[in-house]
């Protein structure tokens, strides 16, 4: 039983130019099966250095970070962890006394899934997207030993600034390539105006033994289709973003709640 | 029905050195009541400067201010309304769209308790305390027409400060004065070393024909007793807690609760 909110209670926070639901309803659901006195409440701001001012002086115990502070946020912290250093992008602060570090766990998230699976690391992947999640999923698997890798990106600067960092290969267009693994970074397949879009081929996904598709919304998008359809191996935004959701919550609260409290706040999140 | 904490969701606050349970209780009790889309949660800080930022940058919609904020915070606002004005003290701060006005619903509560009063203006009253809610009490009985008063107060230059500031008369020892009001704005009958402390003696009771107690644990102090088994009319600090809460709550949410809802958050708000 969670006790009233109180002057004990931990708040947690988000802060997002557009913030989602997902969080909100992720850690407050674990918070009531756990019965921690914590509370977490999505934040907007225009005023990123003000918020971090706030976040010390009012000692709020952790902050999920997104578009477009993730970058712009680790000048005002003391410090990144290995996760956030990998990859200069903070999607979690986490306030110890007032010692605010910054972590990553979109990258850790995805860099635990990619080690599990059981596929050859020389075998090549191909990954589409350039953004600041393309850079976490992509240095995630060098990280993981996939380095034999091409991104595909339209925006040429960002996709071969991207691919010289990690050494892989940048091309514009990835019609007509294939690899063994196939990992979507872009919003194609989201709920909304790219809903039907398969961000490979049929031929593609044929030819590759496994498909990553960091699209959490729907749960199950025209790629994934396919590519179980097609008897591939998956890795789903579903299961990245309720492995890095529950890095946060582990993070902030100490505590590691069991699977089935996970997947009722993940089923009772997506709900929202 | 209250809706999960989301995006959307207002987060209220108070800032205090030592922050209670009766604001969260109260508030949450009553979000909950009227289903409205808020969330109540008290904080303390040693950098206010730093809180207030934080208000601002992350758009909290109000906060309660208490010991020892209720002067310093006073520059950091954009302005004071009238009830904070009078007497130079916040202790509620509404935030609307980045502006911050500073309220006093201790003053605002009293004013309108004691101006409900059927009394004789011009009869003296008799005021123990100097601190800052002394000061909130003694102003709105003055503003509302009781100008005939003794602060009593060991606190000689306190005491007399406040004296002078109102046009009344300071003496260091209340005993025996009589007077046709008695106020007690001291912490005797206090839950804890004071609870057995009578604040004025039984001769002064008998002469008295109002008896107002700012003491709010217990609801019912030795002198409320006293008072009440003299068959004397009173204004209890559970009353002044309750409608300076009510007022805060009515500033943030622009709701009104019902009699019985108030009622059902006051108590669940003192069993905490």
């Amino acid at each position: 039983m969670k006790p009233p909110i109180g002057p004990a209670t931990r708040l947690c926070m988000s802060l997002a130019a557009r913030p989602g639901t997902f969080g909100s309803r992720f850690h407050n659901h674990l918070y009531a099966a756990l019965g921690l006195d914590y509370v977490y409440k999505a934040f907007t701001t225009t005023d990123l250095p003000g918020a971090i001012t706030g976040i010390r002086a009012l000692g709020i115990r952790g902050c999920a970070v997104s578009m477009p502070f993730k970058e712009d946020v680790i000048p005002l912290l003391d410090g990144l962890e290995a996760s956030a250093a990998a990859i200069d992008s903070v999607n979690t602060i986490v306030n110890d006394d007032g010692t605010l570090l910054g972590h990553n766990t979109d990258y850790s998230a995805v860099r635990t899934l990619v080690e599990a699976l059981d596929a050859d690391r020389t075998a090549p992947f191909l990954l589409r997207g350039s953004g600041g999640m393309a850079k976490a999923v992509a240095t995630a698997l060098v990280d993981a030993g996939f380095t034999n890798g091409t991104i595909a990106a339209r925006n040429r600067a960002k996709g071969a600034a991207l691919a010289d960092r990690l050494g892989l290969t940048h091309v514009a267009d990835p019609a007509g390539l294939e690899a063994a693994m196939l990992v979507n970074v872009t919003p194609l397949g989201m709920t909304g105006a790219d809903a039907d879009a398969l961000a490979f081929t049929p031929d593609q996904i044929a030819a590759a033994s496994v498909v990553v598709d960091v699209v959490a919304k729907p749960v199950e998008t025209p790629l994934l289709r396919a590519a179980r359809d097609a008897g591939r191996t998956v890795v789903t935004g579903a299961a990245i973003a309720k492995l890095q959701a529950l890095e946060q919550f582990v993070l902030y609260t100490g505590v590691t709640p069991g699977d089935e409290q996970v997947a009722a706040a993940e089923a009772f999140a997506l709900a929202g």
